[in-house]
C-alpha cells in the first residue's frame, strides 16, 4: 500500500471540518468570537513513550489523552488535532496495527469531541516516532498558566498519583500487577478535560514528569516555594499494596496527567465544586509558600530526601 | 545538560508572543479579525530527509521552509510554528549541532517573520526525526486549495524544477555539481511566501512529490485532466547540464518547494504581475483538460512515457 492510499483508508475517515478531507497543502481552523486558540504538541517515541506490543489502540489514544491532558491544564476545550507519524519499514506497524491505532483514535475522538486536521507520514529508518498537535478553545487571555501560583494558595490535586509509572514497572517485569490496574493506567491516562476552572484556580499544569519535578515547575515559574505532605498524597489501592518499596518512586515517575492546581482557600469550594460534578477526585496535598523550591514532609513534619526529582528525556 | 537547559539555551530565544517563553503546557494564538488560521506541517527524518552531515543549519532552514512553502500554496502569510524534535542519544546532535540549527531558525525566523510557540523534545533510540507544525494566516473562506482547478485554466510554476532532486543525486556522488548549486537547491528551498493570489488562482499546491504526482494530485481532486508541454518547464542552466541523461529525474524527482498554479487564461496578466513584483520567475507549463490524469507531450506532440510518477514514503 502507498502513502496516499494508507492516509486515505487510516486517517482520512478520522478527519474533521477545515481538514480538506487530507487533501489539501494544510488546514484552516477559526476560534469561536471572544475565543482564543490553545495549542500543545506532545512526541511519543516506540520504547520510549510506549512499548512495541502495548496495543495500537491505546498507543493512539495515550498519545491524545496526554495531549488532551495539556488541554485541560490550560482550561481549554478540545477542538482538533494535526497527526505526524514516522513509520519503520519492515516493522509490525502495518496495516493491521494501523487499522486498531485508527479505530483507538476514533473512539477518542468520539469521547473527547474533537477531529483530525492533517499532518504528515513518513517512513522512519528507527522506531515509530508519532507526534500530535492538539488545538483547544479558550476565553481569550484566560487561558491557565503555571507561572501565576500565589503565595497562600492551597496545592491541590486530582485523582490518583503512581500508577502510571507502577504500571511501566510491572510491564517490565519488575513488580507484580494482579489486577492489570497498574498497566491500564500506564496505557490509558485519563485527561482531565471539562473542568472550568477560569476564575477560579491561580495556577494549573498536568503532571506528566512527576509530582515533584512539577511541583518545582510551578514553584520556579510561579516565584515560590512548594510545600507537600507526603501523607496527604492520594494513591489507589493497587498502588499502596506497593508501599513503602515503590513510594518514593511515585513522587517522581511521570505519565500521571493528573491536574496540579493551585487554589486561593476562598475559592477551595468552588474548586471542589467543579471536580464534584464532573466525578473527578481531587485531595488537598500542601500549599504555596515564600522562598525556592519543593519541600516534602512526612507525617511527623520531618523534610524528606530524594535522589532525583523527575522524568527528563536527556 | 538536561532536557529543560536545552530547551531553556536553543529553543527559548526563538519564542515569540503566545509562547509564554515556553514555560506553559501550552501556546494561545488568535488569527486578526476577518481571518482564519492555515496550518500545515511537515515531518523530516535523518536520511531520508536530510543527512546526517548535512549543516545544522540549513536542516533546519529546510524544515521551516517546506512548511513555508505550504503556506505559501494556500495563500497565507507565516505566523508562528510549533517545534517537536526527537534526539539520539550518543549522537553527533550534540550542543554544538543544535546551536546551529538554532542559529539557522533564528535566520529564517527572521527572513519569514514568524516565531517559536512551543513544542516537545524527547529522546530516541533512532534517527534525528524533526517535526514542524506551522500556523499562518488567510481571509476567511480564501485559502487556496489544489481542488478547485477548472476547465481551460493554464498551469504555471514558480522557479524551476529538478535542482534539488539532482542536488541529492550530487550529495550521493551520482552526478558532477561544479558550482554547488543544485546541492544548494536541495539544502535550501525558497518558498514562494509573499504573493497575494486571492482572486486570481483557481488552485495551488506546492511541488514537493515532483512535478507529475503533484499534478496527479490536481487533476485527481479537481476532476479534471492535466496536459503539461515538456519544452515548456523551465529549468536550470546546472539541471540542464545533466540533461539528456537526467531529465526525466526532473520531472518525477520531489523537494522542488515551487508553487504550482492554475489560473484562467483571464487572470495570467494579473498572476504574471504579481510573480514580477515579488521578482519570483513564472512559467506556462501546460493546461486544464477534460478527463484524467496527467498527461506530457514532447516537442513533436507524442505523449511521453514514465516508469513511475513520483515519491512515495512507504
Amino acid at each position: 500500500m502507498g502513502e496516499f492510499d494508507f492516509i486515505a483508508r487510516y486517517f482520512r475517515p478520522l478527519a474533521g471540518k477545515g481538514s480538506f478531507e487530507l487533501r489539501n497543502d494544510g488546514a484552516v481552523l477559526s476560534p469561536p468570537a471572544g475565543e482564543e486558540l490553545v495549542i500543545s504538541s506532545d512526541t511519543m517515541v516506540e520504547n520510549l513513550h510506549f512499548l512495541p506490543d502495548d496495543p495500537a489502540d491505546t498507543v493512539a489514544k495515550k498519545l491524545l489523552r496526554c495531549n488532551l491532558s495539556d488541554l485541560a491544564a490550560m482550561g481549554a476545550r478540545p477542538a482538533a488535532y494535526m497527526l505526524n507519524v514516522s513509520v519503520p519499514s519492515r516493522s509490525h506497524y502495518g496495516e493491521a496495527w494501523f487499522a486498531l491505532f485508527s479505530k483507538g483514535l476514533a473512539e477518542d475522538q468520539k469521547r473527547y469531541r474533537l477531529s483530525l486536521l492533517g499532518g504528515d507520514t513518513t517512513g522512519s529508518t528507527g522506531p515509530l516516532v508519532l507526534s500530535l498537535t492538539i488545538f483547544g478553545y479558550a476565553p481569550i487571555g484566560q487561558a491557565l498558566r503555571r507561572d501565576t501560583a500565589q503565595l497562600g494558595d492551597e496545592i491541590w490535586v486530582t485523582g490518583t498519583l503512581g500508577d502510571a509509572v507502577l504500571g511501566l514497572y510491572a510491564r517490565k517485569g519488575k513488580l507484580e500487577d494482579s489486577t492489570g490496574a497498574l498497566v491500564e493506567a500506564y496505557r490509558l491516562p485519563t485527561p482531565r478535560t471539562g473542568l472550568k476552572l477560569h476564575g477560579i484556580v491561580n495556577a494549573a499544569l498536568d503532571i506528566s514528569d512527576g509530582l515533584l519535578q512539577d511541583c518545582g515547575h510551578i514553584a520556579r515559574e510561579s516565584g515560590v516555594a512548594v510545600e507537600l505532605e507526603a501523607a496527604s498524597i492520594p494513591f489507589s489501592r493497587p498502588v499502596k499494596a506497593h508501599f513503602p518499596q515503590w513510594q518514593e518512586e511515585c513522587f517522581i515517575g511521570g505519565d500521571d496527567y493528573e491536574l496540579l492546581i493551585t487554589c486561593s482557600p476562598t475559592q477551595s469550594l468552588a474548586l471542589k465544586k467543579q471536580c464534584d460534578q464532573a466525578h473527578i477526585p481531587l485531595t488537598r496535598i500542601g500549599h504555596v509558600v515564600e522562598g525556592v523550591g519543593v519541600n516534602m514532609r512526612d507525617e511527623n513534619g520531618h523534610l524528606m530526601q530524594f535522589p532525583r526529582t523527575g522524568w527528563q528525556h536527556f
